[in-house]
């Protein structure tokens, strides 16, 4: 049918051709801690309410138990198992981040990977392998489709992420270019999440489907379930219908196996928004200057890119999860308690009386000239001095990355909040030697707790 | 968050309040005649191939078997069996049709409903009155979005089938307004469907996951997973999303429960795109007019509403699929064989050589005059001669509905085509006697039949 152009052909060869030795030394590793991050995620929100209510809600509609659920004792089928570990590594929205498009691909596409491992043998190389031409599918999809997808309403980890989950199944299965294809046509009939799902429940239900219906997409497509010719290009293909016109096919297609997406991967030291990062470190720095008293704050200034106020100026928040991507409440946290854990972003810190008061007094300010990662925190106390704090690289971007060692810092403070049964440090291990691990599937068992 | 519109909140809380005294006498009716149309398209269409293939590749990862899969042996857990169930009833592109939107509304809403049915008892009276309530809140939705969702290449039958077979299960299940408000958040979340993917199994896809997600949705808010308060309207809502603004929210709450969308529900008699019923009906009047043979054909020319061609204007077809929504292979099939049935739409018939040759002949013309009902069909001849033939409305039309005894033969040849061992008698007694049978999942155990 359609005969030009061939964007989604070129992106499926691609995955479907790539080996182990063609991807770079750097970008393993970025591999590793991404899945380290993953895993980190997904055990400290295993437990989380949304996971417990979907976890027993499903439970007896679904008998499957080949999947292992992430720091639960609980087990599911492999596409139910998908969609809930994908669920558990959202949750806290302590995720990874794929700077330029503010994806988070890890939750999706690793949650298909470990669940087709448990079902099929995959090795830890082969399952790396095809983890980073997942999250290369879902990063490249989403600069293609940025920012006009965004704007318009789409929750772009979801969105994307499902094609990112299809491009890893098909690879984990071993499919060629035309299964490949066919995979991400069954993708884009199943692409969804909405922005305004945001601070609640619902919006883990667009990465659990994105992750479930990628595998499932992967599957479909292994067993000769046909699709489109070119799903992702063309007058009515995914770019044109969930974003601009002319699509920027280019971003998919161009430059493949010379640059890899990863590499723009961060990992977030605070669970929240992204674009919170400067703001939390910089009221964490004014606090640690000493005499700053939370009952001494006369007025917040807050200046900052404009996405900043875009998706985080939430005044007044009523939930944790609402808490997640509020400025004024992680201003109000950093600098009344000097921490911004998971504890500061609960349902709890959003009812603490001293909190609600000093998020009262934040002004948002939006200046055009601020980077997305730099920020500037005003403080004018009641007796009259005033101290600021400018971020310009805020630590957790591109620029000052977490060290391996945070992240494994992050991980067993997660693990420890999710209060999972699984011993950390073995899986640990398991997962920076991935590569040379012959079994995936063991891997994610090693994650097992109870319920 | 949103205080105004209050749209969704308006829809849930008549949903959830509906009784079936509510029902006038006509729409219940018009429910039944849906719901026996509904398992003669999937009785038909169980054995096709993309069924067959989903079937296969699905069961290894889903051991589940409280769903009957209509038409099968096979079994599946009820959100497999949602979906898949969907799928057959969408197959052969025999599904009803929402005249004012072009929606297939009973495959996701039914196919919901009747795998629920069968994990929790449900009367056949309980399921009658939701299945009138998803296809009300699926139609409405629909009424909303169009027709700028479809022209942007939202397969409209998924993407609004989503929130049906949500407000269905809600329903069912005896949910309240707030969590029938949930529930459609959640449906928000997981609606995709590309008119991308029509002519491929793909389509399906879009179809079986409205209503498995639909079914995933109210089950999670049954269990108290809550979404965002106004998941319809509002600056990001899926209206918005998904169609233009400002939105028609007044499509959605407007005279609810004094208007039913039901009784703008047709029923096709041709395997086809509804807007080729004219144009089928047109060709086989000329063929019953005699001496006509379609080796004499020389041109014929299809005068009809725009809509006409920018769904079915496909002169090149390769598979049977294809056919289903391809003008130039309606007419040369009804011109050549005198029928329009399901061997006139299948692979074989796309690759029959006369039927490829008087496709080559067929001129489309597109005039703005036409209802969609409507249309002009002229056969010049080698000899000369020239006739031509004028469908006013449409049989399978709203001025012309399918009569119920039309149904039930539709009925039986779909019973027949799709081969299953099921005996179609005592199943059709059951459909048209549902509001008086005690348990809605002995009626799709019915349908059972063999691999």
């Amino acid at each position: 049918m359609t005969q030009e152009p061939r964007t989604t052909e070129h992106l499926s060869r691609f995955v479907s051709q790539a080996r182990w030795d063609d991807i770079p030394a750097e970008v393993r590793h970025d591999a590793r801690r991404a899945l380290v991050n993953y895993f980190a995620a997904a055990l400290g929100g295993c437990k989380d309410a949304a996971v417990d209510i979907a976890c027993t809600a499903l439970r007896p509609f679904q008998p499957g138990d080949a999947a292992t659920l992430i720091g639960r004792g609980m087990r599911a089928d492999i596409l139910h198992g998908a969609r809930l570990n994908a669920m558990s590594a959202n949750a806290l929205d302590f995720d990874d981040t794929h700077f330029p498009t503010i994806i988070h691909p890890s939750a999706p596409v690793a949650a298909a990977l470990f669940a087709l491992a448990e079902a099929r043998p995959v090795s830890g190389r082969d399952l790396l392998l095809a983890f980073v031409l997942g999250v290369e599918t879902a990063c490249r999809l989403g600069r293609a489709v940025s920012p006009v997808h965004y704007e318009r309403g789409w929750h772009i980890t979801a969105t994307c992420g499902v094609f990112g989950a299809a491009a890893a199944t098909c690879k984990a299965l071993g499919l060629d270019g035309t299964s490949t294809l066919w995979a991400l046509g069954h993708a884009s009939a199943t692409a969804s999440g909405l922005v305004h799902n945001i601070g609640t429940m619902s919006k883990n239900i667009g990465i659990g489907n994105a992750a479930s219906n990628g595998l499932m997409s992967g599957l479909l497509a292994a067993g000769g379930f046909s699709g489109p010719d070119e799903p992702l290009d063309g007058p009515h293909g995914y770019l044109q219908v969930s974003s601009a016109h002319p699509p920027a096919s280019d971003a998919i297609a161009g430059a493949l196996g010379a640059t890899w997406e990863l590499s723009a991967n961060t990992y977030k030291p605070y669970p929240c928004g992204i674009v919170l990062n400067p703001v939390v470190e910089a009221c964490l720095a004014l606090t640690r200057e000493g005499g700053l008293a939370a009952g001494q704050v006369e007025q917040v200034t807050v200046t900052g890119h404009p996405l900043l106020l875009q998706r985080a100026d939430r005044p007044f928040v009523t939930t944790g999860r609402e808490a997640q991507v509020s400025a004024q409440h992680a201003v109000a946290a950093a600098l009344a308690r000097g921490a911004a854990g998971i504890d500061e972003f609960s349902d709890a810190a959003v009812r603490d009386p001293v909190l609600v008061e000093i998020a009262g007094k934040v002004r948002m300010e939006e200046d055009a000239g601020y980077d997305i990662g730099s920020v500037t925190v005003r403080v004018s106390t009641r007796d009259g001095s005033e101290r600021s704090r400018h971020i310009e690289h805020a630590y957790g971007g591109l620029e000052r990355p977490l060290s391996d060692a945070d992240l494994e810092r992050k991980f067993f403070t997660l693990h420890r909040h999710g209060g999972s049964t699984c011993r950390p440090e073995p899986l640990l291990s398991a997962l920076w030697d991935l590569d040379n691990r012959d079994d995936a599937g063991a891997i994610v068992r090693m994650a097992s707790g109870s319920d």
